[in-house]
């Protein structure tokens, strides 16, 4: 793709944000669309798959430190067993391909593509637990799953088949499973603060917007540049429906019967198109060191008569860099010029670029540049892979940062319709609002601007909650107000 | 499990090998069958994902050390993209699970559940690569895969749905793409033999049982205690079949257009199913300390009076291994005597057992104890952990060596009909014979014992071919015979 590979991003993200995430993610070489037929597929290339990988490494490593072990499911379950847990099968059934054929045979039974596993897994889970002593039992899947939504499709943000991990656990009683719960909630949060360089928001859904059976979905929501809310993750307290549904009892200490009580949780894909969408720019993809698949980029500059030295220069910097474990290119292509090299390597996300000419070798030194803002600094040839590893602590702080005043300045309070309508209108972010708990009173607000509930702070968090003793009416209907509603439009 | 797991292996490898080895994963906590409707397909428990875990930790360094980049592509294949190649319609058309319906509506074309991904990879191979500088292109997915074989299920080596790497590669011309081919063959041997323990004969398949669409499909083969063969890994010289397919075309360096050569390689879960098949005994699982997921054990004996004393100095030769990165786990329940517990991980596949009572205590020892062969020595408490990992190494060495004396006792030559017929069925293993290159001639051996040409040797590996000058005649047919065969019953 060198040859013809076209560098510039063309689209505003500020004007028109939709075409440029899908522009950002073409050309920095993240996805393509799937073919003709496949509508609502992608091909995630290398890449973007890396950033991935970089997920799955951090969490799976988490995971294994708290008690979780890996397992694979089957793709496919049978539809008797879809509908054993009705509310599952109410939430899901319009959105499950289905397998009616293999071979040249009808199938007695079709099957479904797995849209989420808990109906497939809880029935191991049933067989596997018998007394107390096999709780907690704690177990993870990486997969891929499908769900059939007819809506545009946008690379990692909405895709018919998505990559995942989902977690099932097993517990004795509710507040074990509302501890896991909570545990891998903190998980996520971590992956998306201390990895991708995202503040979150944590709280959980209303009633009428949980997970099919669940009692409790926890969540975490990022606030994107563009106003919406992405629900980054989701993290589910299931009380005792799925145990009821497929029979998972255990004896107690006094050899008494009692149902488990289960948790499932996923993260997935979608904590990428965050990525992209938090901190990417009109140059195109921008990433933070710790995911970046390429972190520092050594960009040699040089004429013909002091062609050797700053190779070898650029080659032994380079060398001391990957000896420090740091993901480094040389980029000695003689067919390409500097410029044409730090537009691509811009476009393609790589967040420190260090520039070595006759005078930085002559001098002992390097230039420094970060992405996004080009700051530029010149340092010491000597000790380099630890100062590069502090300009990747400073990218990492920047990145962070301004995603954190995103926030910090898109959090409105509003004590009318009138006021939830037009502050949305207007700023987009997020607006606090004192509710009474009725989904009509959701549902007039999205019947207006497409803005929704995305969180209920939780009980505890005082911080995000409004004083409901001086707001003590729905902001929407009036009534008594029951809790703090978060409205904002969601992608 | 452990309240009512019960420990004992009841059938014999030796005489019963089928219901053994189906034992041996259920009661070792490999895997479980599926429900009823879904017959062919498992369900891969922890102990048994992380045997997958270990191989693909272990083949994922050596793709990325050799250039070769993860990518994921999309689970379902459109049939029109399937039928274009048409080696590749022919070879899965009956073995290919077919969704139909997206939630209520029928689907205008139906998809194929991946059978194996070169006709949805080829196509963005033709769009990605443009130029001679674009070459070669490697790109590898970690997926699961469905062929809907009507076969009777045996975990990890059939099963309709199977855990597979597969890697698809373009070059500049045929020479690059046999040498990726055959570079792809050594990781797959050294995977065998430096990691599952395990010897395997390399070579490559007849032109009537290559993969659909292959110039060249080269094997592993390993041989099991049973007599039989089992097809470890292939890797496939494509040629420019699915170039011409697909259109992947480049222009060299003199802007000429030109086809590419392609390949692929897939190395599956069946090589757990050697894995446990090659080593383990009537007691259960037998693991190489590679890949179990506790290499050791530390097994506390005690009574009342020196309880503290035994579970002090357990706990700290627990630490001592865990602090060197060894997977060690200390079993001191309390209600569970230590007869018990050796059976159990011994069942479970634990390499090397530590046994510390209060002897062991006082004269600051530990008592080692290898599985499979029960061989026990007494070594001092100080630099535990470089002893262990040396017992590892010896373990190690005996599960290679008594694999190598199985095959390197059972390769025997034959030069008519009868000797083959007769050898395979007396002893199993393989039969070298000098074959004439005609399918007929080995159907008359699969119609009469189930014995198949499983490999032909490399034309430059002298060491495996028979003096063809000797021996000029085909051993079924007695026409001039091309090649040597090695023929044996196959999983």
């Amino acid at each position: 793709m060198t040859d013809n590979q076209d560098l510039g991003i063309t689209e505003s993200k500020e004007y028109n944000t939709g075409e440029w995430y899908a522009e950002v993610v073409q050309k920095a070489g993240l996805a393509n669309y799937a073919p003709e037929g496949m509508s609502g597929f992608i091909v995630t290339r290398p890449r973007g798959y890396a950033l991935w990988e970089a997920v799955q490494s951090y969490l799976d490593e988490k995971f294994k430190a708290t008690e979780v072990q890996n397992a694979y499911f089957p793709l496919f379950i049978p539809e008797s067993y879809l509908e054993r847990e009705k509310d599952i099968v109410e939430g899901f059934d319009p959105e499950v391909a289905w397998v009616t054929h293999g071979g040249h045979n009808e199938l007695e039974e079709r099957l479904a593509v797995r849209p989420t596993s808990e109906s497939i897994i809880a029935p191991y889970m049933s067989q596997w637990v018998r007394s107390h002593r096999d709780l907690p039992l704690r177990v993870n899947q990486w997969a891929s799953v499908v769900r059939w939504e007819a809506t545009d499709t946008k690379p990692f943000f909405r895709t018919k088949e998505f990559l995942w991990q989902e977690g099932h656990t097993a517990h004795a009683d509710k507040e074990d499973a509302w501890e896991e719960t909570m545990l891998r909630l903190d998980q996520y949060e971590s992956a998306y603060e201390d990895l991708l360089a995202i503040p979150v928001l944590r709280g959980q859904k209303p009633d009428h917007d949980k997970f099919p059976g669940a009692d409790t979905t926890t969540t975490v929501e990022a606030l994107m540049p563009d106003g919406k809310s992405v629900q980054g993750a989701t993290s589910h307290h299931l009380g005792t429906s799925f145990a009821e549904a497929f029979d998972i009892t255990y004896s107690d200490e006094d050899e008494e019967d009692r149902n488990a009580h289960t948790t499932s949780w996923g993260f997935s894909w979608r904590s990428i198109g965050a990525l992209i969408m938090t901190h990417s720019d009109d140059q195109g993809l921008v990433l933070p060191p710790t995911v970046a698949p390429t972190q520092v980029v050594v960009v040699p500059i040089w004429q013909e008569e002091n062609q050797e030295k700053v190779l070898d220069y650029a080659g032994s910097v380079a060398d001391d860099l990957e000896n420090a474990g740091i993901r480094v290119e040389l980029d000695d292509r003689d067919e390409r010029n500097p410029g044409f090299k730090f537009n691509e390597h811009e476009l393609n996300g790589v967040p420190v670029r260090l520039e070595i000419g006759p005078n930085e070798v002559d001098d002992e030194e390097v230039t420094v540049v970060h992405r996004p803002d080009g700051e530029s600094t010149v340092e010491a040839r000597a000790e380099i892979a630890e100062t590069v590893e502090s300009h990747f602590d400073e990218v990492y702080a920047k990145l962070y940062a301004a995603a954190e005043e995103n926030v910090e300045e898109n959090v409105r309070d509003a004590f009318a319709r009138s006021e939830i309508l037009g502050t949305i209108g207007q700023h987009g972010g997020y607006v606090r609002a004192p509710w009474c708990g009725e989904e009509a009173c959701e549902t007039e607000i999205k019947d207006q601007i497409s803005a929704e509930i995305v969180m209920v702070p939780f009980p505890d968090d005082e911080e995000k909650q409004l004083d409901l003793d001086d707001h003590d009416e729905c902001a929407i209907c009036g009534e008594s107000s029951e809790e703090t509603a978060y409205f904002a439009k969601s992608y």
